[in-house]
């Protein structure tokens, strides 16, 4: 069973439910080597890693029938949560094993997992669009032969393997046939090899095609994802499960983990962690110690830095700042800051699970923030507001200091002074990114709180201009008075003159802030209403 | 002594020698209260915080002439480096103080600090023009006359103040009276009301127009930034040593240290921080244990925070991406960002202390990007190329995926099939934000060896092409052959269509990678160069 307990993005915090204990989600398993484990499995759990994986085809391979008798959780010495690959990796890096998946799902339920992986054929990133096509018919008969194969009383969970690769309409075509089969887990097949090669736009493409198809009530898993670096992306497309080797994998090759990218060791000069391990040592001290040593302390700080970014995932999930967390991470790597831009234009799904109130304030620093899910539903509920026929005029004030705007000093001299007439008025107050903000909405969820960054740029400035055009052109105001009062918004102002039709512009860059001046200043142009 | 071991754009990595041992700069004093500090000064120490700084003003209050018979370091228990503030914080905040900055030079020397303050008068962010200039003067004059009593012989170190606040001229004149003199190190007065308020962008003004005037080979002391979030942009301006007393203040308050941001420890779930603290705690835990205990570890936690954030910066100085760390950073806020976009405006500033060369390759993400020193470097040695007239001809190529261009399987295709006329052609790669790349030259870091995001967004197209344009309007080429094989520059060559006087385009989308096709394509419009 799989509870969503909080959800930010497409990202969530879960519960996953096994026969022998839960698992919190977004989580990586560590894997352990059934029979060369250089670390043990209670180091790893200590660490805040309660759940392993293991691999069932290696552990056949060392243990044969012997290990239905022992059992894995006794073969890897470990009484905590095990799930079990099944060899599908070993096919991509060898092309076949001695195994198929009948042999292998009886042998998973042999074993004892408490979590086990349909033995699939992995497409792999270099595949042709033929061997695509086999690898996902050849996977989803092994899925429909291991459900078939699985005992009625076996609470084992089953994982249903989604292929396809680089080929998103073979991707979707395998994730809507394993929707249809009722797997407990889904699992997203290897990307080891787009992540290797910094393909992470390609990653985002076939997470997010897979994801459309799946249930939201099911854990997915993607393989293979070890990487600090990575996870928080993977985490805010809905991914909920990891595994890797890799924290001993890059400590063998004296490769050091941390969020913004890996570090060769033999080149750091600082350890950029509190971790207990770097908290002991010293670079210089590391690599003058025995070897052995060296590999198992750097190791135990790569799984650290891992459960540290799952940490940090999950903390900004609860505060509602995935995307900024995302977002600084991606500004690590120039691949990484595309896939954050191809994410941002998956709109629906980051959507869906981003809170319709967040208690902070909402942060607006460049691109993509325009594409947040908070401001792009600000823009539908814009089109959904009516304005009276009666207001004729549209009076055009940028946005004030203090929000929300609808009880700013400014607004509250307005309505004072022209308190016969504003029934003939749209008070409207323009926002960077927003657009034009009728005034009697101003105090909802965005727009009582964001924080933007001024001076805009180019970029958020067109945003801005080509929403006030859109408000306007779908509303007939017989006059749009337009106030110039301040700086940060004067360049939007004046690229308004060419394209907004009856605006009149009232300078009044000279007395920005003082609200009684301006209200005096406007005496003119509203007082005409009068008449 | 201040010496200097690596620097990237204005930061640096430091040794600062005293009489009583030495700091690696960047570092953070943590400020410890000379009567009621309620951590031990050891427990601080072994965190990674080997010098500290308390009160003098303070320790004059509660312990009068006595101190001097102590002597500070068995006031506060404790033989490492105790740096000594004067009374100005007080100033700043009260107002006035029962002392002189006569007295506090005399006292700062008997009590045995090992670096002294001069008691200043600090600007504050909120002063009108007429009380900022009376600042400025009262601390320089402050200034003359305390290095006038310092004694011959006394090897305590002295720091200099820097005032002004939110008046560059004045930070200007201050910062260039204050270098006229002898100090030790030179500290930039009160930026805390602008931390507060989240002012970034006029700290950044202050503290870049105090550094213009200031030597390089002294040490500059930011007075009071004591938040990971803003360090490393601080750290980025070439400030070297900060203090502050956050860590406990905010334990206080409940309040969470993260390099993200501050978090309120009643509100959170998960601890992102692997530090000892946080890795005994659990939130739960932590908030339902004795309020004694939990500012106390609250606290430390903040310490490791405060640390690993030096680290993070030392080592990115180290790696040569102290850009990459200042931006990634800069997007956990708006007015960060704004911040990070100021400081690339300093163009000269952040120059200086770049390295000629990196090992890394250079990133590219987005705006500002295209400002980073090593681009605009390469810029002026653009500049400096000249072309032999031979050269009629200029064919401009996508930049290949494969680099240097120069050794890029095209290039030598190329080369081969044109050898003939080699000499009047001008191989040129387009090369996204630098603009046109003569192939002669392509093998130079950062050509040889940079990422940028792809698809390029407008900015970075815009960039590009205003470079390109440039390019060839100080060139005097007869005809331009320009080739549109790249999907990721495609849009670049379009928009060049209008705005290139003698220019062909070759279509060739379709055969993008293929260089031997490529070279064929290309044959109608070489083969004219022969006749």
């Amino acid at each position: 069973m799989f509870e969503v307990k909080s959800t930010d993005l497409a990202g969530r915090i879960g519960r996953l439910k096994t026969r022998n204990g839960e698992i919190e989600t977004p989580y990586l398993l560590p894997v352990i080597h059934p029979a060369s484990q250089s670390i043990s499995v209670d180091t790893i759990s200590n660490i805040g890693f309660p759940a392993v994986i293991t691999n069932a085809y290696l552990t056949l391979k060392h243990f044969g029938d012997k290990a239905k008798e022992k059992g894995i959780h006794s073969i890897i010495d470990f009484d905590g949560i095990i799930m079990t690959d099944s060899g599908g990796y070993q096919i991509l890096e060898y092309g076949e094993i001695e195994a198929d998946p009948t042999q292998m799902a009886r042998y998973q339920e042999g074993i004892g997992s408490d979590i086990a992986v349909v033995l699939d054929t992995p497409t792999g990133s270099s595949s042709n669009r033929r061997w695509a096509e086999t690898t996902v018919k050849k996977s989803l008969d092994a899925a429909k032969l291991t459900l078939k194969l699985k005992k009625k009383d076996n609470t084992m969970m089953w994982s249903g393997p989604v292929q396809g690769g680089n080929f998103p309409d073979l991707v979707r075509t395998s994730a809507r046939s394993m929707a249809a089969l009722d797997f407990d887990i889904y699992a997203i097949g290897s990307p080891t090899e787009m992540i290797k090669n910094y393909h992470f736009s390609d990653l985002v493409r076939m997470v997010m095609t897979a994801k459309r198809e799946l249930p939201l009530n099911k854990p997915v898993h993607l393989f293979g994802v070890g990487h600090p670096f990575t996870l928080s992306i993977a985490v805010a497309m809905g991914c909920d499960i990891f595994d890797s080797a890799s924290y001993i994998l890059y400590a063998k090759r004296g490769r050091y983990m941390t969020s913004a990218g890996t570090l060769n060791l033999e080149k750091m000069s600082y350890f950029p962690c509190v971790c207990p391990i770097c908290s002991k040592w010293s670079v210089k001290e590391l690599l003058e110690s025995d070897r052995g040593i060296a590999v198992q302390e750097l190791a135990l700080h790569n799984l650290y830095a891992l459960k540290n970014e799952l940490d940090k995932t999950k903390e900004a999930i609860r505060e509602g700042r995935l995307w900024e967390h995302v977002g600084s991470m991606a500004r690590n790597h120039p691949k990484l800051w595309a896939a954050f831009l191809s994410l941002s234009r998956y709109s629906d799904e980051l959507e869906e699970g981003t809170p319709l109130f967040k208690e902070k304030g909402l942060f607006l620093s460049s691109a993509p923030d325009e594409k947040r899910p908070e401001v792009r539903r600000f823009y539908r509920s814009l089109d959904r507001v009516t304005i009276s026929k009666k207001k004729r005029i549209a009076l055009i004030l940028p946005e004030t200091r203090d929000k929300p705007f609808l009880i700013s000093n400014l607004y509250l001299n307005l309505t004072r002074a022209y308190d016969d007439i504003l029934d003939q008025i749209q008070v409207c107050f323009i926002a960077p990114v927003f657009g034009l903000i009728p005034v009697e909405i101003s105090d909802i969820y965005p727009l009582s709180q964001y924080v933007c960054s001024y001076p805009l740029d180019n970029h958020f400035t067109r945003v801005t201009i080509v929403k006030i055009k859109e408000f306007l052109a779908r509303r007939s105001f017989k006059h749009v008075i337009i106030v110039d009062n301040s700086e940060d918004l004067h360049e939007v102002v004046k690229r308004l003159k060419s394209g907004v039709a009856n605006a009149t512009f009232v300078k009044a860059l000279d007395i920005a802030d003082d609200s009684d001046k301006l209200v005096e200043r406007l005496n003119p142009y509203l007082s005409k209403v009068r008449t």
